[in-house]
């Protein structure tokens, strides 16, 4: 089949790439729509030593697998747990230390023909959600991981750094609680996109430093930590949403002063995400730049990596 | 009355210092002991620029003020709120931004005759309890803040990294909670100070890397948090104890991807601290290392300064 391939120093389109498997466990999914994420760009950068077929978000039809799944539309959770272990046990498969990972590690992803993951992994897709709406799910559902891990009051008042794709689907979900959300971003394009969505928007260049119960950390880049942490209030919280190849160097110091609670956050469950999506309580098609075919997958990255750029999709 | 003063540049008897006052609110406490801590010693390097006085552990006797409190001996909490703000309506004064902290921010400490506090901020000292215990109040009850921040189980496994005094009084409040506590450290002789309250010890050297429920920091040095990230199992408990001053130069992405919690915590209130040593729960008088006049203050904060001293004390 085709499907791009990353060998650890470049990527390029395969035409011969080997079709996954399906067992009775297994599930062989067609894919429609792959989402570019901003760690797919990690990846090529050499996060993860990953090998193989990259690509993580998508949307497809089940080709070959279980019965109860075949021929319809699915999404995936793309951590594949051992299954018996105390974190798949404790239904963290997404922690578990044996895991694979879609696209990510030791597992090949969504940027091909078809895709093969574990049939626990799928979600229906319903059928008032359009493939350009469900391949946000993965991605959607690392936002709502918020709301699994903290909790959000109506009327807290809450500060999302970052206006790019995660952090456009953090502050909506965010909002969804009833919380007065603020985005802080430095590109007025993108916070347009946000203000449509009902979140107050500040330019960077106009902010006034003053303090959230919640700040969400989701600019992608080391500089945006300091900031951050000057914006909670003491005994407030900062949920850390980007993942930074290399060293921070910080004062952490606010951290224990103001006894501030900082929490990790990855990826997420994929059920409130699918519901969002179906009740049209979240809108994720304004984010998408551009659709390629699948065979100009190489010019596809480039865009994706551009600065400002916004979702870029694949279509096999 | 005699005090010791910091300049900024230097610490000095001085034989002349002003007499704290008391009034409706204030009280003036005859200092009984005070204890040197390391938040002094980072001071004599310029922490929080601070001048004057310093000293925020202390046991003494009321000499002036309310009447409620006259002649009776008392511990004092050190946050000095406005009493009027939302964290101190809250019953976070030692948060209020308006704050001065005994012997720390702008207000004169305890390495004196005499100090000046909000009557408010004073507890009596259980007949039960002695000086020499009761000088530990302060420290304890920023050990017992853990138990205020973090849900802690019996049978959960906790890591405490440090075994100075900070380190030690943190294993000993956490071992009452039943949780499996496990103490790191460097030095076999403080170790052996926290064995002896029950708790399970491990030396550096022998150190296999596992992981833990919740890891507590309090090396007092920026190189501890690296190993404690790499001791949290996925969604556990970081608590930084430790103040640094400057910079860390640390990879924090584990906090992402294993969605570590990590809290800051520092000062506590004094109620549970004053019980587990009113009820002989937690040792602290096997942490005094000597006991000097305040006349001999200098020398007293050079010992207190030498790599691996327990706590030095001042008897005015």
């Amino acid at each position: 089949m085709r499907a791009l391939v990353w060998d650890g120093d470049k990527l390029a389109l395969s035409s011969s790439h080997r079709v996954p498997t399906a067992d009775d466990r297994t599930a062989v999914v067609r894919v429609h729509l792959a989402g570019i994420c901003s760690t797919d760009l990690q990846i090529f950068k050499g996060y993860m030593g990953f090998r193989g077929v990259p690509g993580h978000e998508f949307v497809g039809s089940v080709s070959e697998g279980p019965e109860a799944f075949r021929g319809k539309r699915v999404v995936g959770e793309i951590n594949f747990g051992c299954g018996r272990c105390e974190n798949c046990t404790r239904g963290l498969g997404r922690h578990c230390p044996n895991r694979s990972v879609m696209g990510i590690l030791s597992a090949d992803g969504a940027f091909a023909e078809c895709v093969g993951l574990p049939a626990a992994n799928l979600h229906l897709v319903p059928d008032k959600v359009s493939d350009e709406e469900a391949v946000f799910t993965e991605p959607l559902a690392a936002a709502f991981e918020i709301l699994e891990q903290v909790q959000i009051d109506p009327g807290d008042q809450v500060l999302v750094l970052g206006d790019g794709k995660l952090g456009n689907l953090c502050a909506q979900v965010l909002r969804l609680t009833g919380a007065n959300v603020t985005a802080l971003g430095k590109h007025e394009d993108k916070l347009k996109l946000i203000k449509r969505a009902g979140v107050r928007t500040i330019l960077l260049n106009d902010w006034k430093p003053r303090l959230f119960d919640v700040v969400v950390e989701a600019t992608g880049s080391a500089s945006g930590l300091e900031l951050a942490l000057g914006a909670v209030r003491p005994r407030g919280t900062l949920v850390l949403k980007s993942t930074i190849a290399g060293n921070h160097d910080v004062s952490l110091a606010a951290i224990v002063i103001n006894e501030i609670t900082v929490i990790g956050s990855r990826c997420g469950v994929f059920a409130p995400a699918l519901g969002a999506l179906e009740e049209k309580s979240v809108f994720v098609t304004p984010l998408i730049e551009k659709v390629y075919p699948l065979t100009d997958g190489i010019e596809a990255v480039k865009r994706a990596a551009r600065q400002g750029a916004r979702k870029i999709l694949l279509r096999p």
